[in-house]
């Protein structure tokens, strides 16, 4: 979590462009809460997975129409959902503004979604990722790795 | 809403078919509700997204064996999720009869799916879309574009 | 279902390998429940799809870093979803072993999750698939095809 799949048509973004919209959307899942952003969820950075799929001339429709203008974002939310509407709403916005230079700032139209998937059936590196925000949470967030955690006390091997 | 992908083996869909195929699909979800079709939600065409993904050949498995005639088509819904079975089946019978020329016409093997993805953490454009039904949505669909509205009175900025 | 998408790097599985992941996922799905797998779904073949979608260099991002050594697996299940926690996480850890030739053999590093998607709206080749283990899923699974079947009886239209 999160995995982000970010649908565009060839020659809109550049690698350097990508580059910058992976690192602004990273943040927002990184960064620690503040006063501007106070519902972050403080996660690793190796939790957050952006994939770019670039669909073909021919290949994306908009209302029936070919278009080369347009990107689709599907992200999907494992570690922590939020619970009320306005912290949902809060959150999409904040993601908005981050990669606004990116849609809007590129005069393009886009659609952006974020689904809630089992916090359960989910794994990395073979590893089931502890608690949001519980002991080996700061542990793997501090090595920027997974690492083995005791399931009973919530403490990580690595200090 | 709604989000296609239809991932598929190279050289099924011609670029004609696939027009067609976008606008089969449209059509579904922006037709007015008629007696032929009562649960139409007739939606903004701008609100229908198709990407067509191209499966290598070596890439697409079918019970562990490599296969060049099939087609998996992955739907998901944000705006209205159809309330009852008989509805969720009404919807796909009628998805399925849309593209009929190009699955059961085409001669291959094919899986639809249907997912009801969060309504809240949903934007266009950065604009969170009007509840279903309701007047912006209508001055949505009469502009085919999003435009600002006001989650008070439900008005949009455009008349 | 389930219907999985691979997203890999360019040059990490050779065709082989694919076939080798492909045919070691499907066994897991459609093998009988025995000692060792007690929870297998039992599956018809023909219902397991897998995707392998490559991510082009400069596409794939984890930290905010470009990334060509991780692959990111997507699973979706339709027909049966695991009913407990402990079941969950027995179903994710099966299938982990199954694949670990390819993930920690390969020294990569790798992200999995399962999502559980509605099981009415869902077809294949325009049929609703019978209740799982129902005497239409068996006849299923002895064809590995689809066949109409009753939905009042439960049979299917061949014996």
């Amino acid at each position: 979590m999160p995995f982000h799949c970010i649908y565009h048509p060839p020659n809109l973004y550049t690698p350097s462009d990508k580059n910058a919209i992976a690192k602004a959307i990273t943040k927002i899942y990184t960064q620690e809460p503040n006063e501007d952003h106070p519902f972050s969820p403080g996660l690793p950075p190796f939790l957050v997975v952006i994939n770019f799929i670039q669909v073909g001339q021919d290949d994306f429709y908009v209302g029936g129409e070919s278009n080369q203008n347009f990107v689709r974002i599907i992200v999907q939310h494992h570690a922590t959902h939020a619970p009320t509407y306005q912290r949902k709403r809060d959150f999409i916005e904040q993601y908005e503004k981050a990669i606004d230079p990116y849609t809007s700032g590129k005069g393009i139209d886009w659609e952006l979604s974020i689904s809630n998937e089992d916090p359960i059936s989910w794994n990395t590196n073979g590893i089931h990722p502890p608690p949001h925000l519980s002991d080996a949470h700061f542990v793997w967030k501090k090595l920027n790795k997974p690492v083995e955690w005791d399931k009973e006390s919530g403490a990580s091997s690595e200090p």
